[in-house]
């Protein structure tokens, strides 16, 4: 709470009648005009069109208290249409959250009512929104959390947008909602018929949306989003369906209440020309106040694990896929913690999450082949508190890189495994082949990407993800390699671990996962001939390990990265992160995947895209030799 | 055609009753079968179960002339389900389009028979797949260029798996389809019950996914997809329903025909145990041959423009956006070339694509908030010959970047404009910054990446990129900036302009966009102070100019990339590009966004963000005078 002075509960409105709901209604979008006019920028038509959803809801059916925004009981909202952040500062006024002041503040420098809302900034938050069609994805993890892992009775409310209803992420929560029957979730679809630039597909046909929504097994009422005793039917209806999810579809004029723009096309996205007439229209400015309702008395119900943690191990010589050595870590990780919750998007035979499936059935959630939803769900899992890890071959997260990209906005805390990397997988080509996940996910902030090579490495690096921040990637491979670490080795993230060194190095070759393999064979062959060089295992891609990069470049001049990845944003760039203090640079060479590969064996593979300690001992022979770079 | 020898016509069948069809469908799933026995791997159960759909479809419904995959009037098939190419190649090979002694080459090294389809290996498959979920949408998207642009009487036939069908990008497209009343496309899903790992979420539950098409505006059949005469009749249902596409919802059992795996979990992908027992199952080997039925005679009515390209020119000194200019200039090209097309994730007002769309609404697609689909209706535009240039936030092509890979995969030209890139849009916040896209794009195999910094190097770069192969970005911003360039200055592809340069330079900025500007103003304070800095505008980030790097770095030393961009990926990735050849590197120095923005002005954000004029001053004199970076 950020109120500035005790709040005095006689200022709280009873809201037993319509006119006080239809006066609080006014009042929020009074105070959405107030809030764009005083920014200069933002989105009031789009929240006076909710305003009336909204007013209903807060004064009559939200449960939450606003100075424990992780009470257990609590209900949950989700602003999906997250350009209507006016609506939802207006309400957290109305509910005492913030004050007038505050609300003011919109949209500038420093202020926590950003443009579109994040949970960085305020608590009540659930998620950042803003990339429409993500809010109903996240709702519905939510409420899966809810009902599946915290057994609750808390509700969860979303407001969409109709304009977001043609992205697909959209009925791919739809169906996960209702296939798991969530009747804790509510969608509230703001059917306005204008989008950004002109009408939506369907304007004003709300029949359209209500018969979608039920063949996807949904309970859906259509009704007039400005009849407050409609609306409140509704949510009646909502609260008490069992077994389905309701879809309430709302037909509503963009700007309502305002003549000059309500239903007017071409005003998205601007304030009012002349607010002060457009709140004297609404009837002026008011401070009703909305003593929402408390959430029931809960308990968080936390499984909680064994709590001592014993990792798979395995001895050195053994020959282990990095995938199954995750899948046994990520079982053994379960059964030492009870925050732990896996998600496979239907392929959990092949990223090995089913063994943890197999010992934890009860926080083991079968996604199907729908990644944003898979990645949607971990968000909502990290909201309430649980520890997710979602595994997907690595190639099929570019599916739901708009989700992990905004995850990283709600400052979220969620674990993704990534298999099946690189050309090594073989013979189901380029399409299966993770190939561009180091360059994705090293770009969202603060991420962590990691990527072992041999099985004891992986099991430590999947427990030791567990409790860092935001983004945290861990890549593994198909096929099997040899275990060159021993079980009680330590990988602090952002080390690396060097496997190859002498006085004389005269080179560096820089390596993880498949390709550390061939560039230990490189180099015990160029070992034989007489040139020695070093190998750096970068097992921790980001944060890099600066100060061992720095001292092989000082040690040898020149550094070979050797990745199976596209030579664009991986390992090869990763490395440059040690040099970039204005100090003088080491020569560098990179060996990457530079074609498109076809079908062929993982050997076939490696060689053909010059990765294969064949082409690293020949790269290393002409960078030694000739100085210059294959 | 590859066809070793002329095929003997005598061998066609006539297919004209249902028996012969049966034989057909048992012929392509021994074939499927003897061609993963040959591979090792590969999909023959989920082959099997298609198998009489494929052959009810390819001996009396497709049209298609093997020899002229481009024929106007060609039919085209799409296997979304593309895991299930040893059907496709089993078909391929009844049509005569390839023998079986390539058949047998299938997933092999040099073998056109990947284990997913690509069009970069065989001229008949239309799109690459692999990754589930975007065969449709790139159906559809071929479909609505055959109705939409080409005029065509040729249809678009689409199998799914039953497992896609939990992909949200499924949705988009069947939004898309139904609104465009698509009834030259018909998608038939292949409802064999198991997915890669277990029962899908509905098992053989038809009715669900009839409902579904059906609340989207398609026309709905459901039919045993083993009973040859009903899939006739179904077929016959679709190509006579007008005004909706229609959707086959086929009962099917995977591995139908072999009792050992017929509709038995655990079998996917992988090749039967004991294929010659199989094979005798089956009835054996046959070699029956479908002579496919010619495509009607058609033309291509490729509307022409008038030729002469006449750009929109602007002074020097003058403000304009570099979305403005895109816009313009994309109006300019599709009046002077007419296969460009222009497509917009409704929010042309924003990237200005609506240029386009007022002086050429024949040729402007507006589709919706809904990126996946509008990437894949590129695609498929692309496919007919088509040039698209497709335009949204560049936050937003997040949301596609799967297509955007796969449309790599393909090979397809296609043109992408990400607009409001950076901190610099401002008050909206991090939601709608593009701040990875250029990490993103620049991974993907042969794309190009351009960042043009003035209107007239946008007009120039727009014209430019639609003849290149592949992937093709281009970057524009939000705000204005000055024109800097004279409107007959040349922008080449991999070229850059160096716009301070003296003998004395102790440093090179390297920048594009708006810290193109930021730069310019840092480098004449600096020169004020009497330290001459060069100023390099990287328009192109990728393929980059590697030859004005290299002399900028012997001339002066030591590099400083600026960017509106996260630090992973970007421009000061892409620099180092021309280091690569193990020569000495030049000191290097990056300024980029590291933090997570929130709402403020477009200056209060350069600033915040690290990279204005005053912060890339600072940051010179400091690598100037002390040699180290910021």
């Amino acid at each position: 709470m950020n109120r500035e002075e005790p709040v005095n509960s006689d200022a709280f409105e009873n809201f037993g009648n319509s006119d006080e709901l239809v006066e609080l209604g006014q009042q929020l979008r009074v105070d959405s005009v107030r809030a764009a006019a005083a920014a200069g920028s933002g989105h009031p038509t789009s929240s006076m069109s909710a305003a009336d959803l909204m007013a209903v809801l807060l004064a009559r059916y939200f449960r939450y208290d606003f100075d424990r925004p992780d009470h257990p009981g609590n209900d949950r909202f989700v602003l999906s249409k997250g350009h209507a952040s006016p609506l939802l500062y207006a309400a957290y006024k109305a509910a005492g959250a913030i004050d007038d002041e505050e609300l003011l503040t919109f949209r500038k420098l420093g202020s926590r009512l950003e443009g579109h809302p994040t949970p960085q900034r305020l608590p009540w938050v659930e998620t950042a929104t803003g990339s429409l069609g993500q809010g109903l994805p996240i709702g519905v993890g939510i409420a899966l959390a809810g009902k599946r892992l915290d057994h609750s009775d808390s509700r969860v409310w979303v407001l969409c947008g109709d304009s977001e209803m043609a992205e697909g992420s959209i009925w791919e929560a739809a169906d996960a909602a209702g296939f798991e029957r969530l009747d804790n979730l509510t969608v509230i679809v703001d059917v306005n018929r204008l989008g950004q630039r002109g009408p939506t597909r369907y304007g004003h046909d709300l029949d359209v949306y209500a018969r979608r929504f039920r063949a996807f097994g949904w309970h859906a009422v259509e009704v007039d989003g400005h009849d407050v005793d409609a609306v409140d039917r509704a949510y009646d209806e909502a609260v008490s369906t069992t077994g389905q999810p309701t879809a309430i579809i709302a037909r509503t004029l963009k700007g309502k209440g305002v003549k000059g723009v309500e239903d007017h096309e071409g005003l998205h996205g601007k304030p009012l020309k002349d607010a002060d007439e457009a709140i004297e229209e609404l009837g002026g400015v008011r401070d009703l106040r909305v003593q929402v309702q408390e959430p029931p008395s809960a308990r968080s119900l936390r499984a909680v694990g064994d709590g001592s943690l014993e990792l798979p191990r395995w001895d050195e010589g053994e020959k282990v896929a990095t995938r199954d050595a995750y899948g046994q870590a990520l079982a053994a990780l379960g059964a030492a913690r009870g925050d732990v919750v896996a998600l496979d998007g239907e392929v959990g035979d092949s990223t090995r999450s089913e063994f943890f499936g197999k010992e934890h059935p009860e926080r083991y959630f079968e996604c199907y082949i729908a990644e944003q939803q898979m990645v949607a769900t971990a968000v909502g899992f990290a909201r309430l508190g649980w520890t997710p890890y979602a595994s997907t071959f690595a190639a099929f997260f570019t599916r739901a890189f708009d989700f992990v990209r905004m995850a990283a906005v709600s400052g979220a805390g969620i674990n993704l495994n990534g298999s099946h990397a690189g050309v090594s997988i073989g013979q189901d080509g380029p399409s299966q082949m993770g190939l561009e996940d180091l360059a994705t996910m090293r770009t969202v902030h603060d991420s962590t990407v990691l990527y072992p090579s041999d099985a004891n490495s992986t099991a430590k690096l999947v427990a030791a993800m567990a409790d860092l921040d935001g983004i945290r990637y861990l890549r593994t491979s198909r096929g099997e390699s040899p275990v060159i670490y021993g079980p009680d080795e330590e990988f602090p993230v952002g080390g690396s671990k060097v496997l190859r060194s002498s006085d004389g190095d005269r080179l560096t070759i820089v390596a993880a996962g498949v390709t550390l393999h061939e560039a230990l064979a490189a180099a015990d062959a160029l070992g034989r001939e007489g040139v020695p060089v070093r190998v750096i295992d970068l097992y921790s891609v980001k944060p890099v390990d600066q100060a061992t990069l720095r001292e092989a470049a000082e040690d040898t001049g020149c550094l070979l990265t050797v990745e199976d990845h596209r030579e664009e944003g991986g390992i090869g760039d990763a490395v440059l992160e040690a040099f970039l203090d204005g100090r003088p640079v080491p020569r560098l060479a990179r060996l990457a995947v530079r074609t498109m590969p076809g079908s062929a064996s993982p050997e076939e593979q490696l060689h053909a895209a010059g990765i294969d300690a064949e082409t690293i001992a020949a790269s290393a022979r002409l960078l030694v030799e000739e100085g210059v770079a294959p």
